[in-house]
């Protein structure tokens, strides 16, 4: 299958089962559940759990034999990762935050449902990733191999990952920081999560101990080269394919690579953290996360 | 053993283990766990973990013999739950939401830390929950038991339950509201927390299913009853011994029970449901829960 060809259908086979999980009824509660939706389906690109998926094909030798049971199998983990990317975005958007008016071209949740909402649209979605996860776990024979993977994705998005690089992010506003604090900050708000889209992917394919810390790694690099590529595009970027305000890091004094190292050694960064990234693939035999990692680097938006 | 020093006893416990499980490592994060620690140890009362360990330790006829063991059986629930309860209220105590300046007689927590953290420490809080739940959970024989209680817990904390509360009470503000609409608000946004305490405390110690759902159901009571007599005390009660600021509720146009049934009425429900708990309570023959169930409906703070 061609590269944007699968893409494609893997963000189909995701979206359709984010709608599914979130056909829920609601009565009372019904404006919380309208918020949660209304970001969950505001345009992402899905990055993380195709990451999940395509780890998981790239691993799992009989993929065109029982592709659809093993979605069903990995599927919820993809789901939940997309829910805590998802509220984390919900957050980082409020006014005491980044205060951001738009996201992928569309008014940020707090724009549209007001900051309590906002708040616990984002509360909510974090607690529902779990509860999507424990429910898969509990319906599996080797719950053990579940809960340990449901372990590996909170602590990735917890104080330890992604909130902890959240919270220095923030506190480095407006502050002169150096190399090692904005790589904190990239490692764990960015990179910690889609590493561990890929681990787990690996993991439930039944991967090797070996493979799943090689995958862990170069999904961090991947991690780092994606948000460094952000950073220039909030430079360099052109607004109508962004989606953002750009120079909007710059404006709220966000600390960013280029900022820090130039942008010519910025995307010199991006380039040998993809050449390094796409070498490791070579030996897996995945032309899709190649094709996908080159991709990324390369994007506009 | 007295009441009193019973729970004195059950909150000393709970807070060695609370302090224990967060010594936790930090440097660029530092601040943001001092955040957390900040409002967890702001001098909360412990109901909800000393409810899991009173429930647990009614259920449980050996108690005094395997006391130890058991406490550390339960208490990662019993702890994961006062730090699901301490992110709902730095959450609550947000300017988008209640915007209160004094919880406990203490500055709340985006007063100290600025709001931004504040919301990073109540997502860490959650966060940091389920991680010490399913690290839990990875270390018992019996996982899927121990899964189907951090599912339970996940279900009361989330969209039907507390967040659906809490999202319900936030659109109801400026509004004249009935009864159900109050009475799913008190329902979810407190009692559903309070029950599965008791819940979780009856599962582990081997309850029946009957029992279980007997105590569910004095749990939501228990709850609701709880709530009321805040709401109450939200109106008669002493600043200098409640720590909030009396009126509160009033002055941001919350919905409570005596707003919708007058005082009287309220206290009416109060002892009727309190009577109905400890006629229950009778039946399973604990002196410390019918105790606790009479202080908190005759509390002052």
């Amino acid at each position: 299958m061609e590269f944007k060809e699968q893409l494609s259908e893997y963000g189909k086979i995701i979206n359709r089962n984010l709608s599914s999980y979130m056909e829920i009824p609601s009565k009372e509660n019904r404006k919380l559940i309208e918020a949660m939706k209304y970001s969950l389906f505001a345009g992402g690109k899905r990055l993380r759990p195709i990451l999940v998926l395509a780890t998981y094909d790239m691993f799992d030798s009989r993929a065109n034999n029982r592709r659809s049971e093993n979605y069903s199998f990995v599927m919820p983990y993809a789901c939940a990762i997309e829910m805590v990317h998802t509220y984390s975005l919900i957050h980082d958007d409020l006014p005491a935050m980044d205060d951001d008016d738009l996201r992928r071209g569309k008014p940020t949740n707090h724009r549209v449902y007001g900051e309590a909402l906002a708040i616990l649209a984002g509360d909510g979605l974090l607690n529902y990733a779990f509860e999507i996860m424990l429910e898969s776990a509990l319906n599996q024979n080797n719950t053990k191999t579940h809960v340990d993977v449901i372990k590996e994705i909170a602590t990735a998005s917890g104080i330890y990952g992604m909130i902890g690089g959240q919270a220095v992010d923030i506190e480095s506003e407006n502050k002169d920081i150096d190399l090692s604090t904005i790589s904190y900050i990239h490692h764990n708000k960015t990179a910690a999560l889609i590493s561990v889209s890929m681990k787990v992917g690996a993991v439930l394919a039944g991967a090797s101990y070996k493979d799943v810390k090689i995958i862990g790694k170069l999904g961090r690099d991947l991690g780092l080269a994606f948000q460094i590529r952000d950073d220039i595009l909030d430079i360099v970027g052109d607004e109508s394919k962004t989606g953002k305000n750009v120079g909007s890091d710059n404006s709220c004094n966000k600390s960013t690579y280029p900022k820090i190292i130039g942008l010519e050694k910025s995307n010199e960064k991006v380039i040998s953290l993809t050449n390094n990234i796409s070498s490791v693939l070579d030996e897996y035999n995945s032309t899709f996360l190649r094709e996908l990692c080159t991709y990324l680097m390369t994007r506009e938006s």
